[in-house]
């Protein structure tokens, strides 16, 4: 019998994109959709992009309802509300991937410091961070995976290799991010007008961005000690992909050469990561629309090492790498569904 | 002593573009600038555009100070606002250029049809409609100026003259408008985020519009009979700019060339309409951000005429045509500030 | 056995494109990619997006080499180049499907007209045009399909049926089309440089588009008279779709209901067309990246109809109608490997 | 008399914008504008915005009748081009605004090294590096005035006040700039097609880009001692901007106040340069078409500073700078004629 999906916050971008991604799989059953604003309407007339895929109704998040409907749920309402609702369905005996914050700041103290009092503090100690790559065993039997967010994956992929073999040197790391706008969700707001974004670049939240801590934490986890970074997000007027330019010194003797092998010999086994030639640097364009991460990096005769990452926000940033956890959990092949390559031009 | 200027609501994009436009001027002088939403703010801290052309801060729409501050007013709120404001300052002896639709439509019970009951019909008959090319006489000694929409600003100038001269048939006339995103204004929605325009085309409105009244006015008088069109506008992934591709058949033995004669002679004195030689059609390129309206034409041998027109939304569509009105009206140069060339790229 | 696919000419969009629609399948075999730009290229370094999925490196057009590995063509190279090479093909008992217009037009005086001398005529016959949806009988026993146009796809599908039925006029058709730039091919030009498209807008080609031929062909086949049409492109900044706003008078007593039924009737059996309810039209957003050609109707009181139609230039306009045809020729499932939902947003 | 200015190399997006900024002015007159390319054609018919501007046709490049006709020269040819015109100018007592990269290295063996030979050396001495807000006075004076790079004018102005203060560490400055496509020139090529920069986002270059000795050269100039920086260019999907996010460690105790009190105190005479408020970091479009470099900045409680500075490549980054330095040099208000706000949006 096919496992029942539920999503849990449907009518944002991530979960349209959990849509686009689960509608065309015989494997699963997508049973319930939610979405307080539109409860009632048809999936199809909010998203026209999935007529012919879905004859669902956005219903209303009644909990015990969706429960007795789902095996395993996608929450991709806003932090604070995820904490709300995920302790019943865990409850309740389902698994859940949370595509908010609020269960991948394993320090309590620094997620409040940085969002809001946690409601369900005891999940943080056993939520698996759903980092693939990383913590791939533990996801597999995970009953609650904090996906990452999307600023995060981009950044930490490149990097936690390097950190973790002593490559590059743990301080000055920065990391210049830039992403497209559909980041910044489907919400109403003067800031993410077309005529706002479109010819017009600008840095924002610096120094204050959200995602510094989850960077910091698992960069600091792969190092084995403290590891601060400095973080600068920006708004590119393209709809989805996220490219961050990295900054770093690396340890006496270490070229671009020894860099990309280790690259490659990390990710020697995860089929979304391609470290690429040297010499070659990665487009968002390649990745729109797929699941991959397409890593560059070159030293320069002082040590100064700058690598690229690329992602497509929502899907490898998102819906794609929940629907890869969701893959390990279900302990069917990891790229099940998710192995197109990306929408070029 | 130079003129006073105010602008009531002026923190959207056509107030934004009357500042722009005014601000380096040192014949007139901003004396009065409005938004509730914004009041007591400075202006170049929402548009930071402005910095160093500005010292005002937003007010209050405090109409009996502003009346005593200034000697002609812009009015930039939405219909409906207008009509409640306007009548308070031509009855202390301002003159008003009005950018909102509350005056331009002369018949009452189509204004009513079309948007909602009037609250001031006695203007209605005064208002002079602000399409300098064609009423330029009357706009020099209005009180109040009912400034035209962006789209019958790119469909009246290039077929009133041929309507007049009895060119092209009344019937059957098909205006299939595009426009830049800044037309939907500034206000926070789902409909104009960057991610829902970027990347995307669609029709809006088919039938429906209610600029559609306000060309049929126009073209009928132009006429002489009443004239209907058929009127769809579209929504084109940019900020400015208007392309109207206009359909209609010809009179026995109108070319091409008599239909460039007959705009090239009608427009001979109006310094903001080119017309373009035979062969050669606009792009909204070459008016972006100028007062101009580009117009070029081409009838096949079965005599269906196909006409485009090309203005910036904002200027010669909105703001420059108010600037170019206010011009008049103060027996200035009619060019003066306006006479730019478009930025390109 | 898993049939051998050449492509040849993949170099550009459209080549591109099929590699990204067919590089996932199991049933099919992509066994020679051809390029004289690129010969002894790798695919990938070409066209990143493909890293992971092609090991292949372009060749060069070797035809007896092509011939001896390969069951199926598609020929994606330019007219007139494509009727250098098709004939050799077909003789050696290969099946092509040509992207080129070389075929298309069955009657020679015409295409001559429009294009250049035709070297071989003797297929123009023979050639079946290749739109399932009229065609599909012939497409599947077809030696050669002649894959219809990017415009023409967005015309005729919405047009046929209304004049297959006496629903419409057959004179004064007006196609008003607007397309993303990926139309215009991968070959440098200064017309499609990112600034001469970006925040412009135009009509081109007015009254000269070779599409128009194409068109009227088909829907004088529809009509069972000669059906003639005034057809205006125009250049988008976007990458991918087409949106056709149509203009016909209908014939008494045609109302909006009358259409779309008719429309729903004919392709009750078409997984790929999708007519709207009543006062929705589509914007291109939802079919980017997919196989469908979505379509909406509205008729006025005075009997003039609006119809709006959408399809990616690319997909249903170019490369994935090329493989619905191969998936036809070869019998199996006509959606297989084109039934994904869009790329939103 | 106005003076007469040839604008040598003008089909490029450089000269038009030098045409833009100077078409309206009463005070010098254009009398030479070159292009080999389109000799003999209209300005208007290849750069439609400027219609109703100019009369002038493009002339071959021919050096005599050049001089003949004017007194002050741009030179908009690639680098290379310009060294081969430039001394014959300056021989025939013109004045020269150089906007290619030719004179701007003071050091040959530097040029040399990132260039070609040069082949008129003895100009580097005497070329005054046209940044007005550092050399103002040389400028005043200057025969050959080598305009900036764009990424070195967006590099500069924030860094300069900051080293010749000792305010921050030499060593380990990171400058990771975003420019828009203009920047790439109007040249035919698939790199800078719309559909390759659109929805795209790379960087390029990396540790390679000339523009590196450039920024160099001036910021060892500001400290007095060798400065080497780590530079990375990205493109942006849109037509004008340069955003450069730069990093440095600032020296003990120097905290944002310090910083931007130092700005502001360089800059106090500078009409063109604007130092936002401490936390408010500024976007392109707040500068698109203007002559501003606007700058934020902030120091973390590390000492890490991020700053943050804005330009139009085509404007300050080009031609309005270009201009600047002639109204220098011709001893009349330095914001003659570019002083106009931004064109927002």
């Amino acid at each position: 019998m096919s496992t029942r999906i539920g999503i849990i916050g449907a009518s944002g971008y991530t979960g349209c994109e959990l849509m686009r991604l689960l509608s065309c799989r015989s494997d699963i059953q997508l049973t319930a959709i939610t979405s307080r604003q539109y409860a009632g309407t048809a999936v199809n007339s909010i998203f026209p992009s999935l007529h012919a895929f879905q004859d669902l109704k956005f219903m209303a998040p009644d909990l015990e309802a969706i429960a007795s409907m789902t095996d395993l749920l996608f929450t991709a309402v806003p932090h604070k509300t995820a904490m709300e609702v995920i302790p019943f369905f865990i409850e309740q005996g389902k698994r859940v991937i949370d595509l908010s914050a609020d269960f991948r700041i394993r320090d309590r103290q620094v997620y409040e410091e940085w969002y809001q009092p946690h409601s369900a503090p005891e999940y943080l100690e056993t939520a698996v961070y759903g980092l693939p790559e990383l913590y791939r065993e533990k996801i597999a039997t995970a009953k609650l995976v904090a996906n990452p967010g999307c600023y995060p994956t981009s950044s930490i992929l490149p990097l936690a290799p390097l950190l973790k073999r002593n490559l590059i040197d743990k301080d000055f790391i920065i990391i210049d991010s830039k992403s497209g706008t559909s980041g910044a969700g489907r919400g109403a707001s003067v800031a993410t007008l077309f005529c706002e974004v479109n010819e017009g670049f600008k840095a924002y939240k610096i120094g204050k961005h959200r995602h510094t801590p989850e960077i910091e934490q698992e960069l600091s986890a792969a190092r084995g000690e403290r590891v601060n970074i400095t973080f600068t997000p920006h708004l590119v007027p393209m709809n989805r992909g996220i490219l961050s330019t990295i900054y770093a010194r690396t340890s006496a003797g270490t070229g671009t050469e020894t860099i990309l092998s280790a690259l490659r010999q990390f990710y020697r086994d995860a089929p979304f990561v391609r470290i690429l030639e040297e010499g070659v640097f990665p487009n968002v364009q390649q990745v729109r629309g797929s699941n991959y991460c397409d890593i560059g990096a070159q030293v320069d005769e002082n040590g100064q090492m700058v690598m690229v990452s690329v992602i497509d926000n929502l899907t490898k940033g998102a819906s794609g790498q929940a629907i890869q956890n969701m893959n390990i959990m279900l302990g069917i092949p990891e790229t099940t569904g998710i192995d197109m390559p990306a929408l070029y031009p």
